[in-house]
């Protein structure tokens, strides 16, 4: 029997702006990644969220952004140096970690987020300053990579252990990379469709693109999302989905 | 022969603007605390002053301040809950450990910035929940704590290794605490009248209160600035004084 | 025939986080007061609030707060000095105002926000430096003031367009200030108890203070809230409830 | 005689940090442009600027950037909207008229800073933007724009009154863009030679590029920088070997 992963972006709310139903996702997600502070999150929510997860016995990341609270993390910054790169992830991961300390519990992997995640996707230069601050902070950290992009060469340059991750509700190019949110049908809406999409992504081993192009690819943990409407009617028609046609939902192993 | 550490405030530029001597300073102190980010510093300032920490071989300590860019962290912000004091101290530490790991250095003190320590120095409710963030984050990071002060009771409290702390330049109040900013005299700036000053606190083991009055304290580090017109000149004065004086400056030593 | 003001902040969103529900408030309020980016809100969002109120026909004002976004500038700042809150006052003031004629409407009364109207209410140089901001700007902008509060000498003082305010769900001290909202029982939430309160303020010439006292005072605008919960029902409430009882819900109109 | 406005990018301080020369500059340009917020500068330093300009008789400019105090505007922001670029500029305009109204001064034109000035240049979308925002605030506001620019073409579609600017120590592209400022040689240090290519500039109605070509352009002022080593003697070598030339030093008038 096949197993998969489902991670979830949590922690996103600001000061007193909510965003998402951290509450509803913590349920169905296996694994969380934590908004640090500058795309979105602040110390008090990484604190409620990291416990949040620990009850729930769900491993937390980091899900560190670009420096842009305003745009949420969204708008590129192509002026960024690598070495700024990697001192904005080596100090997000490292804020998230003090704060899962001081809960007792602990930071498990990183995910890059919005814009720094896309741009390293394509860019070989912002995927290796990500893997490299992360080797530089806890070479046992797990790399979250999108299966097929230039995340998963740079983790193999950096020697981290890797999770290859899939989307359920975005549309993919041809070249295995997700369609960017600027275009139309960028993001999947119907819950059924997205649920059957992901039992033949699991049973294919396959992502289909947005021109009918079949990209084969590792698969080892799938993005649902919390932040879209209808977003826990999405992920609980994923999981059941998942659970019906006979592949676990599980935490991700570790992985070379 | 009596020994005393010299600490200095570092990493205050923030993006473009620059703030102090910090190439200077370094020469002079024996440990130095950076911001992390909250009342000035970045992640990017943080990795350049943290090395140039380590190439001279002086410890580095956190200097987490309010969430105040804009006003440098010297305004008081009464409305923090203690949870949310444990949270932001929490955050900037990890923030800074992880910069210091990234460069093959660490961090081993804490000592709060401006406004967020002033409140400190006279309410427990704050002192507590600094003391408690940090016992949180490593029981064996060294508190330093402004001799004579509610952190004082607050690092005994976490059962915290601490280190006492004078400021060169400072004028104090009658019960010990430091006079506000905000006061007129409230900073010394003859360079010959601060060393002869340090000399004698030395000596006598107690500073002169803004009234005369004599308020004997433990001293096992002396404050001096690198932001003030005339810093760098004060701060050769002191040491030159000191060692003139046969006391003997050297890094704080960690104790309970 | 009696006539009140409903008034009503809005535009408090920021980036890609809402607050409140402005189309449903909108149809209730006869005057808005628009976020101005300092504790919450920005241009984007201040022209799409414009735009609305615009289109409904309601009149705008600004409605500057403290540079604290993360605490929503529900914090006090006591560090500020009067010419600082004058320039801040001032910049939030005029930014509202650019973004409102390039909306096609116009800037007509400003409210100060949170923690800054709050200090303002008990404080006299707060106070006059709002009033002093305003005048400076345009002394044609009517400044809203908390009833019998500080901000009403300061307003007299600048010679300032005054509308006079009182909270519909918020509790009164005896010297006719708000209770604040760190302790039990400042905001009200029952939403028949409220509309049957603002109706006997209204009959009464007078609101009654948390102990009983009737404090009686000028009312020219009522403040109903959008953020909380069942804010939406409450301000209906409060509209209904106004109308059954023969008191007409319009527009203020400038006063000296 | 010919005449030729300088100006200067003041006002580039922040809280505690200070930037440039402004004391110095301020004696030396005849136009000053005045950062708003958003890359540098604060409300109060906004209000010294502006007062300090007024008692110069000096004529004041907005000078908006992009919403990236961190990196000094200068990082490109691709994912902004036209709208949003509106916004932005009509807010950072509007908060400079009120701080100038309250300081009894005025601003009269605006410029864009940085990275959005750059992009702008190539850029129509940016351009247009940046003039309908000038033009929905005020169509009297004077654009200054980089001669040759797409600037060019969005002010006359916008109908603004325009002035065209050169760079005295900015090296030129063959399409008579500026240098990135990321590549060698961008800028020009040597006051000898910047003063030398200024008179030539004005002799020949022309730039000379990098590579040597001859950019034939309209000149009405001419940018110089109080924020680089050795800025003022710079600015005062230009203004002596313009006056030695006969080329006399004035505000720009108001033209079409």
């Amino acid at each position: 029997m096949s197993t998969i992963d489902l991670n979830c972006d949590l922690g996103e709310s600001f000061g007193p702006w909510e965003m998402g139903n951290d509450p509803a996702m913590i349920e169905l997600a296996t694994s969380v990644n934590i908004a640090c502070g500058f795309h979105a999150g602040d110390a008090d929510i990484m604190r409620k969220t990291v416990e949040m997860a620990k009850s729930h016995g769900v491993s937390v990341g980091a899900h560190p952004g670009y420096r842009d609270l305003h745009g949420f993390g969204r708008r590129p910054f192509p002026g960024m140096k690598s070495s700024e790169i990697e001192n904005l992830i080596a100090y997000q991961i490292g804020a998230l970690q003090a704060i899962a300390i001081a809960a007792g519990h602990r930071v498990t992997h990183v995910k890059a987020h919005g814009a720094l995640s896309n741009v390293a996707c394509e860019d070989d230069m912002t995927a290796q300053a990500i893997a490299n601050a992360i080797k530089a902070v806890d070479p046992n950290l797990v790399f979250v990579v999108l299966a097929n992009s230039r995340l998963v060469k740079a983790g193999e340059q950096a020697n981290l252990p890797m999770v290859h991750e899939v989307f359920a509700d975005r549309a993919y190019e041809d070249d295995g990379n997700l369609v960017s949110r600027r275009k139309p049908g960028a993001v999947l809406h119907d819950a059924k469709a997205i649920a059957d999409r992901v039992v033949k992504m699991m049973q294919d081993g396959a992502v289909i693109s947005a021109t009918g192009k079949v990209i084969r690819m590792r698969m080892d943990t799938i993005c649902i999302h919390g932040d879209t409407p209808g977003a826990v009617e999405i992920a609980r028609g994923v999981r059941k989905a998942l659970k019906e046609n006979g592949i676990k939902v599980a935490p991700f192993k570790r992985a070379a």
